[in-house]
């Protein structure tokens, strides 16, 4: 609101942190972005024939990251990835991504150059991620919040008509997921634990974890929660080569998204438990309902030819989807003790 | 994070939620829409020749709104205005609408029905808007905030190389604004008094000031606080008729928005005082330093025939754009007690 604020002490102003963000976010050239930061709006140039897939993900603190245990580049890296994962599940190419961002007064106004604050880290890490996929920068806002917070929106192109869809899964075919389950839910409680230990030590604790007090044994279970890879090219591939007949990412927990899966195609899953890829430091229940994984869940014809990887990301079979029946579970789990239905337990807000 | 609640008290949770917006957001079909709420990613099916504009707006309670002020229903439209005003200055036709809300749990899980709770009537306030500018609600998010907040993004359509843009005014154009200045502004003296007077008489505070606590006398001015209404048509007429030379929108206020414009541009300008349409109940200076107008403020060649009014609205040339000079203010002001420089004193975060 137009009130007027004049504060002498402020030292960096709105504009001035917007004018930070613009040149880290580079002037690099894009075909698909007729116009980056700076205008009213960005200008999108889709090609011809191309639909966009848009997705916005809110990523607060305290309820995606907490201070202690993500460091701002994290921080940034997971928020942007969110928005990937929702990309790669569309099997779409990222064309720009947006960020509105909120910043409680002294996270806006730290005492150090801008590189060194948590807002100007929590950027980089978003722009190291939005780099690797060649993805711009190409616009956002700006406010003041009691605590961090960022929305991310990201832009990606697919041929009119070829999106993977949640809803086009089919009785008899059978179904995947990329990579590994589970580890970016059992990262957790190593967190807990080695966040209460800095804190004994009076170290401290709005840092979060940096690499100097990850122990070596724990690194690529914890940065599988703090560096999530979205599964990109996994999900053009299976879009060009047109071998998934649906598609969705794992972002609340196999149980919650395979249920989505199932209740918009209409259908129903038998999930294979001895299939399920664990990640190692996990165990069947962070597979099943932990959240954070970000790889992509996936249904195919049972003729589809189904590579065993795709971009060294390796593609198992964990189950089929049958018919959706009235009074039978949406979701059964085949276990050496016999079949189990399966509830949603993965993450849902203000449950 | 996945770490799992399961509080039995809770009344509705995110899917919940999301199930009631995605209703009320109905099932129109669009042309431009493939594919709305309910898969990772929405699908814009964007028409041929045609550049995407796109905008993102952080609107939060304490800076954007005030419970005691704002209905829910006002914030929610204005939050949409913010965006479909960024549209308006671009010459872009509205196309899709995202919203990522952020809702305290008290918020998000009331006692009554969700139509009569802050965020039912808010997402109403959005969408009744939204609906008079045939923009469909084709996606967004939710999540867990200390405050309720909203990440409104826009996109819109324009032909290739047409939008109007802020960096291309030359000096020598004329410099025009569509409506009236100040109201936005020079309304909240007025809120501030009568949110005090309710709060005397112990009447309830977080309902924002409906219809039958404000005087008549003082209704359109709060009106055009509360319901501002952007210029899509006027922005959408300089731009197919080619009258703008360049056009922002004036959301942070004249003073600001102008700078803006001459610094992108690379120019200065010059404004007559006496030519400024101060909106009833405003002054000069909520005109030049008010935000929340939500007018177009654009620059013509002078031998543009620019109409005396575009559906409606009134259409004022208000000065001229002259070269950016060194040592000279960006910004001058012409009154009968001669030229005054006039430096940036609209709304800006962390100042």
């Amino acid at each position: 609101m137009p009130s007027q604020r004049t504060d002498p002490q402020a030292k960096r102003g709105e504009l001035a942190i917007l004018g930070q963000i613009r040149a880290r976010a580079g002037r690099s050239r894009f075909p698909s972005l007729a116009l980056g930061i700076g205008d009213d709006c960005a200008l999108l140039r889709p090609q011809p024939g191309q639909e966009l897939a848009v997705t916005t993900d809110l990523t607060t603190c305290g309820t995606h990251f907490r201070l202690d245990w993500h460091s701002p580049e994290s921080a940034g890296h997971r928020a942007l990835a969110r928005g990937l994962s929702d990309l790669a599940a569309m099997g779409a190419k990222p064309v720009a991504a947006f960020l509105s961002l909120g910043l409680p007064r002294e996270f806006a106004n730290p005492t150090g150059p801008w590189s060194a604050s948590w807002a100007g880290r929590f950027v980089d890490g978003l722009l190291n991620l939005a780099r690797t996929y060649k993805t711009p920068l190409a616009g956002g806002d700006l406010s003041e919040t009691p605590i961090p917070l960022a929305d991310i929106v990201l832009i990606g192109s697919v041929p009119a008509g070829q999106a993977l869809l949640r809803s086009t899964s089919r009785p008899g075919d059978l179904l995947y997921v990329t990579g590994w389950l589970g580890g970016g839910a059992a990262a957790l409680p190593h967190f807990d634990r080695l966040s209460k230990q800095r804190q004994r030590k009076n170290q401290a604790r709005t840092g979060g974890l940096t690499p100097s007090n990850i122990p070596k044994h724990l690194k690529s279970l914890l940065d599988r929660h703090l560096y999530p890879q979205p599964r990109i090219a996994q999900g053009l591939r299976l879009r060009t080569r047109s071998l998934a007949s649906a598609a969705i990412d794992l972002s609340d927990g196999l149980s919650t998204d395979l249920t989505h899966l199932c209740e918009e195609s209409r259908v129903a899953a038998e999930v294979d438990a001895a299939l399920l890829p664990i990640h190692p430091g996990a165990d069947l229940s962070y597979a099943l309902n932990g959240g954070d994984d970000y790889e992509l869940l996936f249904t195919a014809a049972p003729g589809a030819r189904i590579p065993r990887q795709i971009a060294r990301v390796p593609i198992r079979c964990i189950g089929r989807i049958l018919p959706a029946r009235k009074g039978q579970p949406t979701i059964t789990l085949l276990t050496p003790e016999g079949r189990q239905p399966v509830t949603p337990q993965g993450w849902e807000h203000f449950r």
